[in-house]
């Protein structure tokens, strides 16, 4: 395994074979949404990393990717979160194992409104408490935290594509705090 | 596609197709536990099949399969109940996406106490009550249905490996139900 | 117990003794937003009812009420679907015993954003298929079904008060269906 | 208010005033299952008090207590949270308003098998990971912590009443380890 397969969403597994896959199963992936609380529990801010998007874009994304072979999803979600968020993001992954919603991601969009040009993914999403400090990698323009009013502000929205943006006013949905 | 074909899990892909896909990443399966319930929605008896499991025993089982390529979840989990409980048995998929759980299924029983010698796979794991008339599919040599009471039974226990008997509570006590 | 009684919210206790319990606990109520689906079980229509609301003005509703002492919550959510959406309107009731949200009314529309004049009231939200025929009662003006698009547009948004708009965001989101 | 009123749940009503309410309304109370978790999320712990239950036994118990009027219910939690555990426990109440599940304590302990013979209450409960030094207060002889296979076992169900073994059942089942 060199130091490039880790730093790709398809580590383990070379392009030819990704793409093999690709066309015959579903791959499962996990995202998470960087979230700060204040002291009593209730978010205050979400996270949304600025990157290039699987459909070419630059857009506001949350932390995402996929679920490896004999990976428990746990441990997905640690290794997406220290890839994206740094060493000292310090994520607090709930304990349930149920996420907050299932993102059906097609390569065609008019089918979930969930749209990845790649592959078809089924995707957990999980609502994640940061603690710590956060230095997103080198992959990521900027990483920014907003309000959840701003969050689902038009200027905020039109920065997102592939229904991102819906996936935060989910997010936000499930912590009670969709303005 | 033969009809052959439609009725294993594997549908759409051949046994060369799915043994590679599975040795290079996590399969989507759902998994329905049949329930009856009440008028007033509460859950009164839960139903299981008696099988072959995929570690060759014959053990209860609930409602699982495979999510193929360009399916969606909720088609998934009717086409499952339609083959298994019978065109009659009027299953009510939940309106939410989410799952009551995420069960993952390892080669390694050790890793989650959740087990499938033939591959790794990420299972959605859904309430569905059933208000029609079940006609188990020939695989099945019986559909029975337990109260909670006798779902977590010894008896019962014992009918069911690789983790099945830990589904069913945890289906119960997604209801209330668990005694 | 007088009809009268019988069609209000306070059922069961005369208007001095609600008041009195009003100034001292927190009173307990459910909330069931009305949907039709699909035979997948994917959410279509959203139903609200044109009524006056707590703070006294005409408002687009869910079906919404009082738990009495020493009733079930599910009685509570049978019986006031019932009351609002009349005798054949066959709800579903969902098995689970948790809500999708908690909605905290306070008299101070400061606290949650969701405000009730008369009374702080902790208000367990379900989403509720409804299969039937609805016959809204006389208290009702109207029940008209929407559309997710339909529901979340400013012309709706506009007939709702006290948050009321936001619960039917809520209720969407945790469906999968928020736009 | 004395200090004496701030160690009973009855806080900021008379004995005389609470006594006529609970013969009125349903009482809205909040659970709170202290847990430890591994790194990744994972509950290894579940915490217990061992103090005076309702019923007058001596039981193992979790976390509980009253909502107040206009307390918001994560104001509520992080409450009792110190009053049972100290105030350096550092709990992480969940960003979620929804509970794992509803408890309704009945006087009639037929109803739903939860009892309490001072009143009806609708109980919000809530799994919530604890990080910090716990210092249980006066009033618990005690507090331990228990691995999941501890916590279902005979020895400690024996030490709960009024259905506590079972909340502890469905808190392992909705975090994923009920064994």
């Amino acid at each position: 395994m060199t130091d490039q397969r880790i730093e790709t969403q398809n580590a383990w597994l070379s392009p030819e074979e990704i793409a093999m896959v690709r066309n015959q199963v579903p791959l499962v992936y996990v995202e998470a949404v960087p979230v700060r609380c204040d002291p009593d529990g209730k978010v205050t801010h979400v996270g949304m990393l600025l990157q290039q998007a699987a459909d070419g874009s630059i857009s506001r994304m949350v932390v995402s990717g996929r679920v490896m072979l004999n990976e428990r999803i746990r441990d997905a979600l640690m290794r997406h979160l220290e890839k994206d968020l740094g060493p000292f993001a310090l994520p607090r992954v709930p304990p349930e194992p149920s996420p907050f919603t299932v993102v059906e991601y097609f390569t065609d969009p008019s089918i979930s409104g969930f749209y990845d040009p790649r592959h078809h993914a089924v995707s957990l999403a999980y609502v994640v408490p940061v603690t710590g400090e956060c230095e997103p990698s080198q992959k990521a323009l900027d990483l920014a935290w907003f309000t959840p009013q701003q969050a689902v502000s038009d200027d905020v929205i039109r920065e997102m594509t592939s229904g991102h943006d819906r996936l935060i006013r989910l997010a936000l949905a499930s912590v009670g705090q969709l303005p």
